[in-house]
């Protein structure tokens, strides 16, 4: 079996994560039970939600074990293949962590086109973000033609299939993201309407230049000052699909300031894990594939080189410093 | 025509509410018109929604004029009609405002049979409040047999109808009202399961014990502390309905500190006006009438006598000072 380098979590943060609390070494790779495969790990994605797994408050999902390898989406090349589907040269996607190699079931794989769009794709626009994002769009904020939706981190890899799909519904599309080259991306590259810089804008303030008729459905990554700033420009019968609230992941959760507007404006907010939603998974997949495949969906990949960057790229997608999906090559 | 007496809004309050914010005064009563109906009104309802009409800030209603009667929803008697479907005598309910004398469009008026149960009730268990009860609970919450339900102003007009629905559906009820009193109207009368007594008792420890299993649904009238302290508790897939926020209403918007909850445990928030969705009242307020005719929808009143008393009635009530429905008797 090929040599192993992979990297556990350390200890949990209280407060701010930090290089300290990640750990790289090397392990043996594991033997291939019946029914598993062997993977090269190609490409680690890095997403908010592991923030969450590094503490062990009460979640919807076991904290990350400290001393284990980090949990992460990868995809990769099949190298040996105890389990019917698969063969040795396929493209898999799956859970295999933060590591160059990974066993995993058969069952726990998804097998990919990577002829079609490219193979780092699969774990961005057309794999967990991009059907987080269908779902957020299509099953909660269900939007009409006509209305106006606004999303946070709007160039990222979750947003920016927001405010796309969007368009293509026929609805208006504000982005809010951190800073120019960002929002000139959203409204240039990706095609939204307008998006609002909100490192140098007042939300609040851009909103009422923006969305003088108010903002229909609002799909949060933020949370903080950004959801405190749109909530006043809700219209009555809003829908709020909450997907993340990275603004308060790495510290201490931020208020919503202003709770009577989801009275005075009878909105609806719901949170959601798209992996809760493994219905949808297919059709949303296919369908975000064939986008991309055509040119109609477009995306940006911000990538870090080689297993030892991930933590530090990791803490960086927390402040917000990628453009884009963040990825680490890992082979 | 009888000399009319009514209470005016005098001034806007930018904090609290007080008495001098109402002003009373004689007023002649206005010409019978056509298709108009003059109503001697028996009760009127105070309600929390009235706080929110004497700030002019954005809201789902436009604000109630100064130097215009205060708005109020009132049970009373036909003295004069000019509508087909009213006669002298005839008990009705509608939005006539805090006066003795009322002329109303026959259309805005609703005919009750004060014969089957006490008129009074109509305002309460069997009028508004009930139906806020019924759709909050049956439309957003939508409990199933076995769930545990929270509702908070548990022996109010509202929340008391909630939980004694939720049980009548097979639930666990557990109340959250101010005083020992009052928790012990709510299980010892209405038949909750448990009731928290938020002025002694600190929420979040209580349902430790009271609710090991989480809560799956939360009716919330009262916002603030009590809302802070049942969020950490809900379960997965738990739902809000939002129904007041009355502990923000008279001064400063208490924050939801914890919005992290509503993502990891994937929970819907819902805020809702009632009398948006009259295509449910017929069907509530017959089930809701029959119910309390049968005995097995209990209820109580607070009554202040005469109009005079209704503004020192209305700041008691922002406060928690009722037990049960507050009205005033007006004749």
């Amino acid at each position: 079996m090929p040599a192993n380098r992979r990297i556990v979590l350390a200890s949990r943060p209280t407060e701010q994560a930090e290089l300290g609390h990640f750990r790289m070494e090397d392990a043996p790779t594991p033997a291939v039970g019946a029914g598993q495969v062997l993977v090269r790990n190609r490409f680690l994605s890095l997403d908010p939600y592991m923030r969450g797994r590094m503490s062990d408050r009460k979640s919807y999902a076991a904290p990350q074990p400290v001393d284990q390898v980090m949990i992460g989406e990868t995809a990769g090349e099949v190298l040996e293949s105890r389990h019917d589907n698969f063969r040795p040269g396929d493209s898999v996607v799956g859970f295999l962590g933060w590591q160059l190699f990974g066993v995993a079931d058969g069952k726990a794989l998804r097998k990919v086109d990577a002829t079609r769009i490219p193979l780092s794709a699969y774990l961005g626009v057309a794999g967990m973000p991009g059907v987080t994002a269908w779902y957020g769009l299509k099953h909660i904020i269900t939007p009409k033609t006509g209305e106006t939706v606004a999303v946070s981190a709007a160039s990222g890899a979750v947003g920016s299939v927001v405010g796309q799909l969007a368009k293509q519904g026929g609805c208006r599309a504000i982005g809010i993201a951190g800073g120019a080259d960002k929002c000139r991306y959203v409204t240039e590259e990706l095609g939204f309407d307008a998006c609002i810089d909100y490192k140098s804008q007042k939300i609040s303030d851009e909103l009422k230049t923006l969305a003088p008729q108010g903002v229909d459905g609002y799909f949060e990554n933020v949370g903080g000052d950004v959801l405190n700033g749109v909530l006043p420009h809700m219209n009555a019968f809003g829908r709020i699909a909450l997907c993340g609230l990275i603004a308060g992941y790495d510290g201490v959760p931020i208020p919503i300031r202003t709770p009577q507007f989801f009275l005075s404006s009878r909105l609806k907010l719901q949170g959601f894990i798209v992996s809760e939603h493994l219905d949808v998974w297919p059709t949303a997949l296919a369908e975000l594939r064939e986008l991309v495949a055509a040119g109609r969906l477009k995306y940006r990949e911000t990538i870090a080189e080689g297993l030892d960057s991930a933590p530090q790229a990791f803490l960086g997608l927390l402040k917000g410093r990628n453009f884009g999906k963040q990825l680490v090559r890992l082979s």
